[in-house]
């Protein structure tokens, strides 16, 4: 398959969850123009997406929702036969929502294990998988196979996990840690910044104050901060 | 201010992350190149984002780290004196691990309020701040003069609550919902999509092991799946 660019790659599951909603609306045919209002695209940005695998649909006629949803599940590896192991290190409060957040079993990703190096969460349980000792870490990876570490350890331990992630020959790590790990080229990495993400909002609330007159967001406020 | 591109929007935070880190190290200069090795971008890519703003530090002199990162908190608003208060709609795993998250209000951003609509919920205390039931969102929200909410609710809820917030005035919403949510143009909406960025390693994972040769992650694997 040819290389697609970061661009489309992330819309890609955009599409495929638009389309699980239309399914469950009971919207049975679409269009690019109609999924595109959905999504605040263009219908030829669709189209042009979608061409990059051959397009789908016949011209004029738009798509049938469950056919189009199959061909994006197949394109993401997602769905009926498929199924990814992860492992959750850092059992603090995000390891525990992420490891509780249901879309992910639904959608085959099944969690194997949850590895931390504080004493008191060592045995116990999320979602019916025990909480290990870090020491574990790296057999346990080589021998269950697993597909994707989800780091949600504290940025001054990120990258030693990462490090030794990467003597166990896993493949994906998806990181919550508010850092750019350096890893070997055969792992990928695939980052949520929680406070990058914020900030932007942030200073997009500021801009748009700016361009209103409005009163700008934080400035003049007392401050009073928690810790 | 000029208008910024959303690629350069989003690198803010992370030169920001960047530059505090630095500071912790006890770097005290840095230079485009050296800042770019750690992002993984150029120097001139760098050069080219400060530029937006008018250009920090002297060509051939490099930065002073602090002053760069004093000049990157004012760009982005956050900081001394500054504040943005916060409440969160959905008191589940996710949205009790967001009023966790301690990074947040070491930036500034102030936890003022929870709500929820499950009675068990009601009434209790997340950081201190108390859950209270999604009758009181709308006056609270006006009276208390808040910035930003962030929605932690189950997809089917999402837009509902977002029409809700649409007649508080608020201006920010911080979106975890699996939702591309419509709001007025007054609201500037970022969203957190966990299984799209989920699926996104995925597909990239897959399309690794597709030009080395391995093993497609997830195709032979037995589905056991949990729930």
């Amino acid at each position: 398959m040819k290389r697609i660019s970061g661009a489309v790659i992330r819309r890609l599951p955009r599409y495929y969850r638009q389309l699980k909603e239309m399914e469950r609306e009971g919207i049975q045919r679409t269009s690019s123009l109609a999924l595109g209002k959905r999504m605040g695209l263009t219908a030829s940005q669709i189209r042009q997406d979608f061409n990059n695998f051959g397009g789908f649909g016949q011209q004029g006629f738009g798509y049938k929702v469950s056919e189009l949803r199959a061909e994006l599940a197949g394109i993401l590896g997602v769905g009926e036969g498929l199924c990814y192991r992860f492992v959750i290190i850092g059992a603090g409060n995000m390891g525990r929502a992420l490891g509780r957040y249901s879309p992910f079993s639904q959608e085959g990703y099944q969690l194997m294990g949850v590895f931390d190096n504080t004493p008191e969460r060592i045995g116990q349980n999320i979602e019916g998988v025990p909480v290990m000792p870090m020491e574990q870490l790296v057999e346990f990876v080589r021998q269950n196979d697993i597909d994707i570490a989800v780091l949600t350890v504290p940025a001054a331990a990120a990258q030693k996990v990462a490090d030794t992630l990467a003597q166990t020959g896993i493949r994906g790590i998806w990181n919550f840690a508010p850092v750019d790990l350096v890893v070997p080229e055969t792992i990928t990495v695939e980052s949520i910044h929680l406070t990058d993400s914020l900030m932007t909002l942030t200073y997009r609330l500021r801009q748009q104050s700016e361009e209103t007159g409005d009163a700008e967001p934080g400035a003049p406020r007392p401050v009073n901060k928690k810790s």
